[in-house]
C-alpha cells in the first residue's frame, strides 16, 4: 500500500491535527473532540447555525469549508463511513444561536439516520432544525427515482450558497429554501481511471483495467452506470454534459456555474481540457458560465478520475455565490469575475 | 496511457485555452499566442513588471499566478520544456511600464538561456530588466555548490513576495533584492512515490517499484538522492526536515511559512499528516509557522509525491507575503492568520 500516512488506524485523528495545527486560528475542535470541527470565525449573534457531517477521505469535503459564509461545524467519522448521532447533535447544539440550524448534507443510508436521530436529540433541548439532503449524482439512480440519489460535489455549492443566506441574517426556513433550490438546481456526474485504498482496509476499493474507464462512478467507488474503453477528454465532456442536460434541460441564454472536479489524482491540466469542452458545448447552446469552479473540492483520496457539476443560476443564487467565503480550503476571491 | 486529453499535441494548447474560457476577465493571451499569458487585472502605472517562464506540466506553476499581486506575464513550453527566447522577450515587452522587468524562474539550463537571449534582446529596445533564479532544491547539489541548485515549489514564495514588491511600487532594484532574500530564505526538498507520463512521450519518466519511494527526486523527474523501501509519514517528514535544516539552520523563536505541496497524485489528507509532523518537529526547536501552504503549488500532472518548503521569515517578507494576491489558482485570502 503505497500512501504517505502512518498507523491507518490513526489516519483520520492525524488529519485532524493537521488541520488544527495549520489553521488553528480559523477552526477548533467542539471541546478536544477531533471528529467535530467548529468555524473560529467571529459569527454573528442570532445567525442560523449550518452543518454537515458525513465520512472522511473526501477533502476539502467537508472539512475544509468550515469557516467564513459557510459551514458552521461539521461532524466526520471514519474513511467513508458516517459519524455517530451523538457527535452529529454534540455539534448541532454547538452550533446554534438561537434561531435553528440547518443541516445540508449527502444523501446517503448512514448519514440520513444519524443526522435525523440527531435532530429529535436536540429538539429536545428546544434547538429547531430543518434537514436538505443534496442528491446532485444523476448516475446515482434514474430521473423517477431521483429521491434516491446521492450527493456529490454539488454539495460545495450548496454549503456556498446556504452559507451566504445564513451571513444575511435570512431566517432558518429562509436559508433552508435556499438551499433546497441550489440542490434542485444541481446536477452532477463523474467518471473514474483508478481507485483508491481505505488505510485501514490497505486494497484498492475497486479494479478498473488499464484501458478503462468507469462511467457515474461514486466518490466510495459505488458502481457506475457502465465501463468503457478509455475515451478523450472531449468524448468525457460530452458523455458527462449530455447526460446532465437530459436531465434538467437548460436554454439559450441561462447562466450557470461549472465545477471542474477532480477526484484526487487527476492533474489540473486534464481538468482544464475537460473544462475548455464543456464551455464550448454550453457555448454552442447559447449558455453562459458565471464562476466556474475548476479543481479539486470532493475527493476520493488518491482516486484518478473526475467530476462535472452544472448549477443552473437565477439573480439570487448569483449574488449569494458572489457572496465572500473563506475556509481554510476555500476561498472565492479569486472566483469572482472583474467587472 | 490512461490520461483524461485528446490528442497529445494538442495539449498545452488545449490546456491553455482552458484557461482563457475559464478565467478571462483576469488573464489573456498576448496577441492571441497561446504559450504567452498575461495578467488583465488593472497594474498601477510604473509598477515594475514580474515575468517567468518554463514547461508546462507543473500547474498552478506557472500560469496560476498570473493575476493580481503575484505575476504580470508567463511564457510557456511544451511539457517539459522551455519556452523559446523571442516568446519570453515578446512578454517581456508587454509587462514592462516604463520601470522595467524582474524575470524571476527556475534555475534550470533551458530557461536561464532563454531568458539572458531575452534580456539582452529587449535591452535593445531600453526595456531593463534583471534576473533572479530560483534555486531552492537541497536534493539537487550539495551546499558548496548550490549555485546549481534547481528551482522547485519554493518559487511559489518568491512570485508572491515579489509581486507585493512590486505593487507596492518599489524600484526595479528593491523587487529584485527582495526576490533574491526570499530566495536566500528558502529551501525545499520532494519525494516521488511514482511518476508521470509526458502525453506526447507516453510512457512514464522513470520507474519505481510498489514499495519504493525516491527522495529528492525532481519535478521533471530527475534523480533524487536515494531510493528507499516506503517510508511513514512521519518518516518523510523528518527525513525532509532534518535536511533542510542542515542547509539553513534555524534558531529557537525564528518564524517560518511552510509549503507541504502535492506533486499531482497525493491526497490533501497525506498533506496534512506530513504538515502535522513538520509543524511539530518544528514547535520542538521553538520554531514557530505562519501562513502554512498546504495543497497544490508545483505539480508533475499526476506525479505522487510531495515536497516540503521552509521560508525563513523577517518582518518585511511577513508584510509581503500577507499582502493581498488573487490569480485564478492562488489567492491568499484564507491563509491570512485571523487576529
Amino acid at each position: 500500500m503505497k500512501k504517505i500516512i502512518n498507523k491507518p488506524e490513526n489516519f483520520v485523528d492525524e488529519v485532524m491535527e493537521g488541520i488544527i495545527l495549520a489553521y488553528g486560528d480559523k477552526v477548533k475542535f467542539l471541546n478536544g473532540d477531533k471528529r467535530i470541527l467548529l468555524s473560529n470565525y467571529p459569527a454573528k449573534e442570532g445567525k442560523v447555525g449550518i452543518v454537515t457531517g458525513g465520512g472522511s477521505g473526501h477533502l476539502p469535503v467537508f472539512l475544509g469549508y468550515v469557516g467564513q459564509g459557510m459551514l458552521d461545524g461539521c461532524a466526520i467519522g471514519n474513511v467513508f463511513a458516517s459519524p455517530s448521532s451523538q457527535k452529529m447533535a454534540d455539534m448541532i447544539r454547538a452550533c446554534d444561536r438561537g434561531s435553528g440550524v440547518l443541516c445540508l448534507y449527502g444523501n446517503y443510508g448512514g448519514d440520513n439516520m444519524n443526522f435525523d436521530m440527531a435532530c429529535e436529540m436536540v429538539e429536545f433541548d428546544g434547538i429547531e432544525t430543518r434537514t436538505v439532503r443534496v442528491k446532485d449524482d444523476v448516475a446515482s439512480s434514474p430521473k423517477e427515482t431521483a429521491d434516491k440519489r446521492r450527493g456529490v460535489a454539488g454539495m460545495v455549492y450548496a454549503f456556498k450558497i446556504a452559507g451566504a443566506a445564513a451571513e444575511r441574517m435570512m431566517t432558518l426556513d429562509e436559508v433552508a429554501a435556499i438551499a433546497q433550490k441550489t440542490v434542485d438546481n444541481t446536477r452532477s456526474m463523474g467518471v473514474a481511471l483508478s481507485a483508491c485504498i481505505v488505510p485501514e482496509v490497505g486494497k484498492p476499493t475497486f479494479s478498473i483495467n488499464e484501458d478503462e474507464i468507469e462511467i457515474g462512478m461514486g466518490i466510495h467507488g459505488e458502481k457506475g452506470i457502465e465501463v468503457r474503453k478509455m475515451m478523450t477528454a472531449d468524448e468525457i465532456a460530452q458523455t458527462l454534459l449530455d447526460r446532465i442536460l437530459e436531465d434538467m434541460p437548460l436554454n439559450s441564454g441561462d447562466e450557470v456555474s461549472v465545477m471542474v472536479n477532480g477526484l484526487g489524482g487527476t492533474p489540473l491540466e486534464e481538468l482544464l481540457i475537460v473544462y475548455r469542452k464543456v464551455h464550448m458545448m454550453l457555448a454552442e447552446k447559447g449558455i453562459s458560465v458565471y464562476m466556474p469552479h475548476i479543481g479539486e473540492f470532493a475527493t476520493s483520496m488518491e482516486m484518478a478520475g473526475l467530476s462535472l457539476t452544472i448549477l443552473k443560476l437565477d439573480e439570487q443564487l448569483k449574488e449569494l455565490l458572489t457572496s465572500p467565503a473563506n475556509t481554510p480550503f476555500y476561498t472565492n476571491a479569486n472566483k469572482i469575475p472583474l467587472k
